[in-house]
C-alpha cells in the first residue's frame, strides 16, 4: 500500500467546514514506503502555504501524521508533500507522483454547505412514470392528441421516431401503489423523471412547470403520492428541465425573451432553449423549485436535465451562477446535475451538490464488465464501448473523483444505466456480470442510484427499449436471483457504516479482479470484484490475521504474516470481507 | 512516435479564430500505431460532439487526418478518439491514453483576442532598476530615509532583513545607457520591475502609481528610456502589484475602502492587501494602466505582481473579474500573471495573456538539471529541490501545457531565474549545466525571459544574493563563454521559425537526455539535451536521412532505415540540427 489520504472521515476531521474554520487532516503511512517527513501544502487566498505534519500515532504498520489547515477559501486546495529515502513525492487525489502535477488533483476542502445528510445513506431509485405502474383511473383517461395508446401495458416498446409519443399510461397513484416493492428492495429515495405536462412520454418537452400532468394524476396525484411515500419514510425527488422546454410551453409564445430565438436542444425544433440572460426567466424558476419543495409535495431535491448545457451558449455562460440560485432555492434540498461526460469543473462551487455520475462510474464499470457482443457507446461515442481491464477502471474512476472533493463524490449518484441508456443487464451480457456491476454500485463511494426495473434483469439495448413498462403482471420474466442479490447489497450497504462514511484504498486491479478496502472509524471492510475466474493476490492487507465473509459466500479469508493472501476465483464474483 | 496534435500551426488551420468560426484540425498518425479510425470530439455548449476525421494526405510515414469544428465558446474544448487494432484511445493534450480522463487536458481553441503579434518573437530581458546601471545623475541623487546607500556599485548584497533597504542606485537612464549590451544579446523586450516610488529596493511597496520615482530619473527618466528603447526596436513591459501597496501609498491613509483592513501580504505590515470590491479602486487601476501604456511611455504592457493572489481573500475572489478589467484597459498589450505553482485555471479567459511559468518550466528545468550541492526548494518548498531524471521533465511540462491552451503556453514566460530566486549558475552549479538550461529556454515552447545577469554568469543562492548590481566594470568575472551561448542560441531562436512557430514532440527523455522536435509548416529541427555523458538511441525519426548540425557542434546526424539514430554524448550538452 502506498502513503494515502481521502476526503473521508478518518482523514479529515470536519468535511464540512464553515469558512474560517481550522480542520485537521491526516495521512497514512504505510511501513516500508520509506517516508520520514510530510508536510501539509494548502492554497490560501491563491499562494501555497507550507506546514510540517507531526506524528500523530501508529497503529500496526501505519504511521498517521496530523496537520491542520484553515478552511480559508470555499474551497482550500491542499495535497501533501512527503521526504522519503528516494526523493520526495506528492500525494493529491490522483495518488503519489513522482513529479509536479497541477493543481487540479489537489485534495478539496469545501467550506460551501453539504448535500443534505440524508443523502449518505440514500438509495436513489429512478422512475420513469409512464412505464412504472398504472392506477385504475389511469385507464380511463382519455389519450391526448400527441400521444399513441398501447395496446396494453405489456406491449413491447418499439424504438423509432414515434417511441416518444407511445403511452403505456403509467401514472402517480400506480406508483404509490407500488411502495412496497420499493421499499422492500431497501431504497429510500424515488427519483422521479418530469412529471409536468409535455407532449411526449418522457416529458422533458415541457409544457409548463407550474402543474402535473393530469396524465400522471395532476397535483392531487403527487400530493398522495407524497404522503404515501413519507409514510413509508421514501423521499420523492423530481427532475426539472432547465436547459429548454418543450415549444408548447406558453413562455415559448408569450415569452420571447426567456428563448434564444432560433436555438433548439441539439436541433431538436419541439425543444427550444432557454436564455437565462433573462431575469424574468430566473425570478420563475426561483418560484418552480420552491413550490414543489413546499408542501404538501415537499420533494426532497431536484435532478436538473441538462445541467451541462444549462445557461451555456455561445458566448454566454452563466451556469454557475444559474446552480447557485438553484442551490438557494432549493435550500436545505438536493440538487444534482445530469452531465454525461465531466461534471467535476461544475461542481465544489455553491450549486450543484453532484453529478450523475455517467464519466466517473457507469463508463469505466461498464468498459470492464460489457458482454462480448458487438455494443454500442453510450452519450454519443461513434465508436463501440471499450472492453478494459480493472486497472482501467480504476485509472479513470481516480481521474473523474480526483478533481472533485469527496463529499462531491459521495453526493453524485452512482449508476449502471438509467432512461438515456442501454440497461446494465444487456450491456454486460448475464445475470452473473450484473451482480458484480451491482456489487460495485452498493460497495464503492456515490450513492447508488437503480433505474427501476434493473433489479428484476430487465434487459434493452438502447434508451428507448431499455423503457419498457415494469412487468408486474409477468412474474415469470422476473430475475429473481437478481432482486434478491439487489436486495442483499442494499441491506449489506445500509448495516456497513464503512459503506456509507469510509474512505476508499484500492488494493487490487488487474486484468479480471480489483479488490479495495472501505475504512471508516469505526470498522474496515474488504471488497473483491471478478468479472471472470482468475487467482489473485492481494498483498498490503494487515499481517496475520482472519477475515469473515460478510456477503458472497467465500471462506474466511486468511492474511499472511506478510500482509498478503492468494484468493482462487471460479468466475464474476462479489465478496465482502470485515477486518475485525 | 505517437499520434499528436497540438495547438500550433502545423495542426490548426486558424489559432486564433473569432467565436463562431470553424477552424480544420490535423492528427498525425504514424505508421504502425494501428489507427484506423480518428474521431474528433469537441464540447458546444457544455455537450460533447462526435464528428469523423477524414485523411488529407500522407507524407512519408505519417498519415495526417482532418476535421473541422467550430469556435462555439470562447474556450472550445476538443480531443480526439483514435480507433485502433487494440482498442479506442483518447489523444489529449497529456498524450494518448487508454481509459477515460477528464476534460481537464483538453486540446483547447480560444477565441478570446491572442496575445500581441510581437509576443512570439519577443525574447524578454528583466532588468531589476536598483541593480541594473546608474547614470550621472542616480550618482548625485540624496539617499531617502528609508535606504542604506551601498558604499559603491559593486558593493556585494548582502541578505538579511535589511537587504531591501540597500540603495545601489540604479535608474532609468542608466539602463538607456546600457541598452547596446540588451540589444547585442538579442533581447527585444525589456521587463522592468516597479518604477514606482516605494521604500525599499524592489519597490513592490508602491507609494504612488501615479507617477516614476524620482530616485529612478522620475516620468522624464521613463520617457527618455522609452524613447530610447524605441529607436532600438526594444519593447519595454512595466510591474504592477494589484495585490497590495506599500504601507506609505496616500490610498492606505484616505482610502479605508480600497483595503481589507488589518490585512497584509504574507502578513507583512507594510504590504496592506487591495480590496478589489471597490469600484473607486477598479477606476484607479484601469487608469494606471493606460496611463503608462500612453504615450511618451508606450509600454509594450504589463507584467502583473502577485497575480495568484489578487482580488483573492477569503470568501471574496474577482480574480477573473480583475484580470479582464486590466485586459480591457492594456488593449492590444501584453498581460501577464506572476503565478508560482499553478496558473492554468486562470489562463485561457478574457484577463491574463500567459503566467511566468516557474511550475511548468522553471521548476522542472532546475531538477533535471541541480547541482549536487545542497540546494533549497524555490517558492517556500519546506524541502530540497527534488534531484529528478528527463522523464520527470517531459512528465511535468507536459502536465501543466495540458491544462491551457497552446498560446497561452507560448504567451507564457519560461524562465531560469528571476529577481525571486536563485540564480541558473548556482542552482546547476558549473557553466556547462547552465548552457543545457539555456538551450531548454530558447529551444522549447514558451516565451523566453532571461534574468539580467544571467548571460554573464552571475551566481547567488536566493533571491536577495541573486540581485547583484551588473558587473559592468568588472569584466574579469564576466563569463563571455556563457555570454556568447545565450547570444548564439538567442540568434539561433530567431533564425528557426520552428522554434517560434512549431509544434512540440518528445522523441526522448531517459535519465541524463531528452530529445525533441519543433516542426513548423516550413522546417522541422531536432533538438538533444543532455545533462552529462550517456549513450542515447533516439527512435521514430524520418528514415535514411541525414540531418545538418545547427548548433551545438555536432557532427551531421545520419538517421538510419528504421528510423533510429545512436547518439554518443560526452558531457552536458545542447544540439541542434535541421531536417532537411
Amino acid at each position: 500500500m502506498r502513503p494515502h489520504h481521502d476526503g473521508s472521515e478518518l482523514y479529515v476531521s470536519d468535511p464540512a467546514p464553515a469558512l474560517g474554520d481550522t480542520v485537521t487532516v491526516f495521512v497514512r503511512v504505510p511501513r516500508g514506503t520509506g517516508v520520514s517527513r510530510v508536510h501539509l501544502r494548502w492554497v490560501r487566498d491563491g499562494e501555497p502555504v507550507f506546514t510540517s505534519a507531526k506524528v500523530d500515532h501508529v497503529h500496526h504498520n501505519d504511521t498517521w501524521w496530523r496537520a491542520e489547515l484553515q478552511a480559508c477559501n470555499p474551497v482550500t486546495r491542499y495535497r501533501f508533500l512527503l521526504g522519503t529515502t528516494s526523493g520526495v513525492r506528492w500525494l493529491t487525489a490522483y495518488g503519489v507522483t513522482n513529479h509536479d502535477v497541477p493543481d487540479s488533483t489537489d485534495f478539496r476542502l469545501v467550506a460551501q454547505p453539504p448535500a443534505p445528510a440524508w443523502t449518505r445513506d440514500a438509495v436513489i431509485y429512478q422512475i420513469f412514470p409512464d412505464r412504472y405502474a398504472r392506477s385504475a383511473a389511469a385507464e380511463l383517461r382519455e389519450t391526448p392528441d400527441w400521444a399513441i395508446r398501447a395496446d396494453s401495458w405489456d406491449e413491447p416498446v418499439v424504438p423509432g421516431p414515434d417511441a416518444v409519443r407511445v403511452l403505456h399510461g403509467g401514472d402517480l397513484d400506480g406508483i404509490a401503489r407500488r411502495l412496497d416493492h420499493v421499499t422492500a428492495l431497501g431504497a429510500n429515495t424515488i427519483y422521479l423523471t418530469p412529471f409536468f405536462p409535455a407532449r411526449s412520454n418522457h416529458r422533458y418537452d415541457a409544457s409548463g412547470f407550474d402543474r402535473v400532468d393530469p396524465l400522471l394524476g395532476g397535483d392531487r396525484g403527487l400530493e398522495r403520492l407524497a404522503a404515501a411515500a413519507r409514510e413509508r419514510g421514501v423521499r420523492l425527488i423530481g427532475d426539472l428541465t432547465t436547459n429548454h422546454t418543450g415549444d408548447a410551453h406558453p413562455w415559448f409564445a408569450s415569452r420571447p425573451d426567456f428563448y434564444y430565438p432560433g436555438v433548439f436542444w441539439l436541433g431538436v425544433p419541439s425543444l427550444p432553449k432557454l436564455n437565462w440572460a433573462s431575469a424574468g426567466l430566473r425570478e420563475e424558476f426561483r418560484a418552480i423549485v420552491r413550490r414543489w419543495r413546499a408542501e404538501p409535495y415537499g420533494l426532497a431535491g431536484w435532478r436538473i436535465d441538462v445541467a451541462n448545457m444549462t445557461a451555456r451558449h455561445g458566448g454566454d455562460d452563466w451556469n454557475h451562477e444559474v446552480a447557485a440560485l438553484l442551490r438557494e432555492a432549493v435550500g436545505d434540498g438536493l440538487l444534482i446535475a445530469e452531465h454525461g461526460h465531466d461534471a467535476t469543473d461544475d461542481l465544489d462551487r455553491d450549486g450543484w451538490h453532484g453529478t450523475m455520475n455517467y464519466a466517473g462510474f457507469l463508463r469505466p464499470v461498464w468498459s470492464w464488465l460489457r458482454a462480448e457482443t458487438a455494443l454500442s457507446d453510450s452519450l454519443g461515442n461513434p465508436e463501440e464501448l471499450p472492453v478494459r481491464d480493472a486497472g482501467a477502471l480504476v485509472a479513470t474512476m481516480s481521474a473523474f473523483a480526483a478533481q472533485m472533493s469527496w463529499r462531491s463524490w459521495e453526493a453524485s449518484w452512482s449508476l449502471l444505466g438509467s432512461h438515456d441508456t442501454a440497461r446494465i443487464r444487456t450491456v454486460v451480457g448475464d445475470a452473473e456480470r450484473q451482480h458484480v456491476a451491482a456489487g460495485l454500485l452498493f460497495t464503492l463511494p456515490g450513492t447508488p442510484m437503480v433505474f427501476a426495473g434493473d433489479e428484476l434483469g430487465l434487459t434493452g439495448g438502447g434508451n428507448e427499449s431499455a423503457r419498457q413498462p415494469m412487468p408486474w403482471d409477468r412474474r415469470n420474466i422476473w430475475d429473481n436471483k437478481t432482486l434478491g442479490r439487489y436486495r442483499d447489497l442494499i441491506s449489506l450497504r445500509k448495516s456497513l457504516p464503512a459503506l456509507t462514511r469510509g474512505g476508499l484504498r484500492w488494493v487490487h486491479a488487474d486484468g479480471d479482479v480489483l479488490s479495495f478496502l472501505r475504512e471508516s472509524a469505526s470498522q474496515s471492510v474488504l471488497v473483491l470484484a471478478s468479472r471472470g475466474a482468475a487467482k489473485a493476490k492481494l498483498t498490503g492487507l494487515p499481517p496475520g490475521i482472519t477475515l469473515e465473509n460478510l456477503y458472497g459466500g467465500a471462506p474466511p479469508l486468511h492474511i499472511e504474516s506478510d500482509g498478503s493472501t492468494v484468493i482462487d476465483i471460479s468466475g464474476p464474483a462479489v465478496q465482502v470481507w470485515v477486518i475485525p
